[in-house]
């Protein structure tokens, strides 16, 4: 049964809707107060994401505030390696690391695809909780992080500036970097399929860190593996009705290969405008994106005119036409951030956006 | 008197040259032992940089070891606002910091251009010094930050992660930015002009935060200013013989543009190719890069074989000549690289570059 508000459905998949839909990256986070105080409840960030109950509750939250067109569901996008054994953690001010990095061809020769459940039956659970709880109201989103970016933090064993561990790995010894990335794929196939049998309506990859890559190194290093998700995905079960974005900091010079990877929709960060991207894609994907999130320091007034700015940008790439857009941040929403600004964008993006009647 | 080693003010006049020459940005950094001594010795970074000896003899410690084609001024990109009474101070660990940043109009309205051979006469200094010791060996260059990117900080107050506040300022008072922006400008004329007169042979502005910036907002905020200075540079005295570079991290949207400005060189990060970049500037300008400096983590052999890449690359797009490009890297060294790798780059690109007797 399609949800009761399909918007972001129908806009996946490039079909009229009344308004363009809108989710925003991070929509679950601690600029909500009720986030802040579930987390507290929790003790950690990952006690909450692993107690599918409490990812449940942080999901609805920001859905209980805004007219937002689609959930997604709570997690981090480090679960998978942390299934496979390297040990996640949080410290505070410094974001995640792991215990056991993997820096050499011996260490990633060991690792294998987790089992979807029984080591990351807690998402799995959260998906299905969640469905239960939304009743129908929105589409859920899974996702996964990209096998590029999921590699860069378990080659840097956490964030990183210049990401000079990786980078020395793909000119040292490419082939044990594609060994990584080749089982990453397989796990994040996986994940998303086994997210997608839970209940997920739409599925999206972040490739995070895509765009620290030069060219070259993308189309070795990111764009194949990418490529590969989306074609395996395309082949599995629920897949006809479960579209698969691909999301991508730094991807603007990538879009069309993007869009001929089979995903059906592509996800841009705010250094492109949208009227060039659909130009580039000529509809073979929809597009989501792609405001600057920092737009929601700015007044109520500069921020209506700033979404106007986006949706006309698609419009005018898109022969004219709004259909096909999914409105959305250009990366995700900043501690800081205020939720009154966050109600001003998702009304203005419905009202200015209304197709008429 | 033209430098002995002319190779780079050639290159970037686009005149033949014997090999492709190289200088490598923050080329005097803490990855050499020698700058960590004399940085000792300072007792801080801007104490060493406020001292035009110890700044001398840190702009010539990479030129003993490596066949550096060019030196550059070795200073900081803030000490314009400094000079302009913000009171920069480095807090160790967490970069630059301004004691007084400025957040609104009337902050800004108070700012003025500081006098060159009073306020920043230490600068001035500097370049004498430096050009006395090189001795015509090599040109020496002079910079600045653009007038964005010293914007950034003195609004920010330091770094930032989102650049919130002044995205902020520049959507809710995009007339009090434009007065920053425009005094940015007037000094940044008058410190490069005045690095001119006191010996700098080429000038290069870093323009390394425009690439957080939307492309209206790039346009709007970056692009007029960078262009400003090119024009009114090229109408001073010694324009004709030292040559202007715009640098910016994220530029490879603007290429035409930048191209179009009136600048001799146009300085690129790595997520662009120079075939593509040669192709769209079509030989209107010299160009300056690209190697990801995280090349530098790989084996000399990797690193032999990347410098190969970036050299045939450049000329793929240059019809097929190695003519009117200066190498360097994408963005600045960092303090953990190899000094031996370093030397392997740069006699890399004089081997792999040799024109043909």
């Amino acid at each position: 049964m399609p949800p009761k508000n399909d918007r972001f459905l129908r806009a996946l998949r490039r079909e009229p809707v009344d308004c363009t839909p809108v989710w925003l990256m991070r929509q679950a986070g601690r600029y909500l107060p009720e986030y802040r105080a579930t987390r507290a409840q929790a003790g950690s960030f990952l006690a909450m994401a692993k107690n599918p109950e409490l990812a449940c509750e942080v999901t609805l939250q920001p859905l209980r505030r805004f007219d937002l067109d689609a959930a997604i569901l709570f997690s981090d996008i480090l679960t998978v390696p942390d299934a496979m054994g390297l040990g996640l953690h949080f410290v505070e001010g410094e974001g995640p690391k792991f215990e056991r990095p993997v820096r050499d061809a011996a260490a990633i020769a060991k690792l294998g695809v987790p089992d979807m459940e029984t080591e990351l039956r807690y998402v799995m659970d959260a998906v299905r909780t969640i469905r239960r709880e939304l009743d129908g109201k929105v589409p859920l989103i899974g996702f996964s992080g990209s096998p590029w970016t999921l590699a860069c933090y378990m080659v840097e064993g956490g964030g990183s500036d210049n990401y000079a561990r990786i980078k020395a790995l793909a000119l040292n010894d490419p082939k044990a970097l594609h060994a990584l990335l080749s089982v990453n794929t397989d796990a994040v196939i996986a994940y998303l399929a086994a997210q997608r049998a839970a209940g997920a309506q739409a599925l999206q990859v972040f490739d995070t860190w895509g765009g620290v890559l030069s060219p070259a190194m993308y189309r070795e290093f990111s764009l194949p593996y990418l490529t590969r998700i989306a074609r395996e995905l395309a082949r599995g079960e629920g897949a006809e009705r479960t579209p698969l974005i691909l999301f991508g900091k730094g991807n603007a010079p990538y879009l069309e290969a993007l869009a001929a990877s089979g995903c059906e929709g592509v996800g841009v960060d705010w250094t492109v405008t949208l009227e060039d991207a659909a130009r580039r894609t000529g509809g073979k994907v929809a597009l989501q994106g792609n405001l600057d999130p920092a737009t929601l320091y700015g007044s109520p007034e500069a921020i209506r005119a700033q979404v106007g700015l986006v949706l006309d940008s698609y419009a005018a790439g898109n022969g004219g036409s709004r259909e096909g857009h999914v409105f959305n941040l250009g990366h995700g929403m900043s501690p800081d951030m205020s939720p009154d600004h966050v109600a001003v964008l998702v009304d203005a993006v419905h009202a200015l956006s209304a197709r008429p009647a």
